[in-house]
């Protein structure tokens, strides 16, 4: 058997063309303000290329960039101005942040409706619920693009490449490999909303190849570069690859490559479906991070005669 | 193999004792407001155990009790008061409330800090992270009652069980069957914390009996008398029963009698350890609610000076 391959790229290349169908016949764009401080590399490339994904559906990006130097307070007031604009529809901020900055203290000051990422305490507490409504709004697990609060973006992008592989979750067992406040603990979340029977494994887990062994569905979001061996995973299972992981490659031009937490070449053997990396589950997280901030003009009403 | 008992009861004295001994090194009596809303009886029983245990370790208990008529505001404006007044440490709303009311609005109501029931969007995101910290403060799972947050009295004390009796749970499979908000979701995440790997059941999991026979430690909140049989359990493990179920008996003088969601006799020949229904997790609960509340306002610094 050899695993088909759940081409990421090719999905969210579909869910970019969506969204820009959909900001078409709003009256107003979407708006994303984008928050980046200090001069990381890789801080500034994510930026750049959401700022890029952005301009392809149509949604309005504003970007701030501070030095190193900004203060708290500086970031706080500039969130607070962004809360109360109108044509501001979700507000990013790049993280990490410089270490004299409270990352809890600036997540917690956007305002959830506009929190894309995700991260926000009443957006992370709508997702650890089992409740059937948030406020007075119905939640539908089925679909998430409708769910009335803001979902992370990684764990979003897992779900919505298995609902559009055809991928059944109900009474299936899924394994989480890694439970990150980013990406496993919500993807946990999000498999047991869909009705699966989840483990969460982690690095105090005992037998991981023995867990990983039973699950019909595996995600892996570790940071070990191809952690996950074939002889852990069931004929037949779906694996979802969440890691990047770089690694010394003197044949490469860089001098290194990217690889997943997965050993793809070898799970690809057994698996039923497999992501890639690069190309699966890393292109989804801009593509969500576009709907959520899609969904939240939508919601603001400010598009209403749309 | 006959198992033994883990002793809720006994648990639970130990406990209050603790905290009169603590309560009693305090400068000013922690206080409890407890709200009860309409002549439910068995909401009328929780609530006169609930003032009786405070009366105990020296908690001041207030007692607010509305007909079902009352309104939304009117239950908004009391909470409002009872956040503000220094007297008060914890807010307890009896639930179910009537259906005219919106428990998620109360319960949003009551300050995260008064919210002795855990169960506030702020606490449920705290709990529901694996994050260092909470705000500034660090978070220790290691010891539940130093938890800079409030969290839910039935779950907490499920643990707080399997400390007392010697349970090592780091590394261990733990599986929880249910996921209700109330008890099954936030006990799962409680023996993550503790580096437990965890695996929620509930009812589309298509092969209960085979998932909990791996489990080493397994926590029941079902809501089904006796589900869990003996052939499900695997040799040598814990078994902590949340569930509390009425079976007809017609021996029994009320013609009922109380049973777990564990079929108790059985799966004791097999567990090493297991809660009896009544006696097991029950005192647990409201043991837990004092804790809280005695912990709220060591916190609030009413008591600097203690
Ligand atoms: N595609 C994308 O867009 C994104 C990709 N990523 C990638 O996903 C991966 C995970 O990211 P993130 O969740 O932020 O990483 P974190 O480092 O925050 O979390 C890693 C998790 O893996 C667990 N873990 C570590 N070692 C082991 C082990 N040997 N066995 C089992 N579990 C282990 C850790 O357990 P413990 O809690 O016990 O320490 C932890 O829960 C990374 O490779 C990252 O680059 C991340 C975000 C977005
Ligand atoms: N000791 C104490 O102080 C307390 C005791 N309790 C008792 O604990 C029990 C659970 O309470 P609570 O969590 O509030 O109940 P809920 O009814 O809210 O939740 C029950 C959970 O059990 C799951 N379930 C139902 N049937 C099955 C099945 N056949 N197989 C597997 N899972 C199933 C449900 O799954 P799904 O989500 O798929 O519907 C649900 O998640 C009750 O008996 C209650 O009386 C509760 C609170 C305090």
């Amino acid at each position: 058997m050899s695993g088909e391959d759940i081409d990421g790229k090719a999905v969210a290349a579909t869910i970019r063309g969506e969204l820009k169908e959909r900001v078409s016949s709003l009256r107003s764009p979407p708006g994303l303000a984008v928050i980046l401080v200090g001069s990381r590399r890789d801080s500034q490339t994510y930026v750049r290329m959401k700022k890029k994904a952005c301009e392809e559906v149509g949604i309005q990006s504003f970007g701030f960039d501070y030095p190193d130097t900004v203060t708290e307070d500086e970031l706080l007031q500039k969130i607070a101005e962004l809360n109360s604009d109108d044509k501001v529809h979700g507000i990013l901020v790049q993280l990490p942040l410089p270490k004299h900055i409270n990352e809890d203290s600036i997540i917690e000051a956007v305002h959830p409706t506009k929190d894309v990422d995700g991260l926000h305490p009443r957006n992370n507490a709508a997702l650890c619920s089992t409740g059937t409504h948030v406020g007075a709004e119905k939640v539908d697990w089925a679909d998430l693009s409708s769910v009335p609060f803001h979902i992370p973006c990684t764990p979003q992008g897992c779900i919505e490449l298995l609902d559009r592989s055809g991928v059944e979750l109900k009474g299936k067992n899924a394994v989480v490999i890694g439970r990150s406040n980013l990406v496993g603990l919500p993807v946990a979340m999000l498999l047991m909303h869909r009705d699966a029977t989840v483990t969460i494994v982690h690095s105090k887990t005992t037998d991981a190849p023995g867990v990983v062994g039973r699950a019909d569905v595996v995600v892996a979001a570790v940071g070990r570069a191809e952690m996950v061996k074939k002889e852990w995973i069931k004929e037949g299972a779906v694996v979802i690859d969440v890691g990047i992981n770089s690694v010394d490659d003197a044949s490469a031009k860089r001098g290194y490559r990217l690889v997943g937490d997965v050993d793809y070449a070898g799970c690809k053997e057994v698996a039923s479906k497999i992501t890639p990396v690069p190309g699966g589950v890393g292109p989804m997280t801009i593509a969500m991070l576009l709907r959520n901030t899609v969904n939240s003009c939508v919601r603001s009403g400010a598009t209403k005669g749309e």
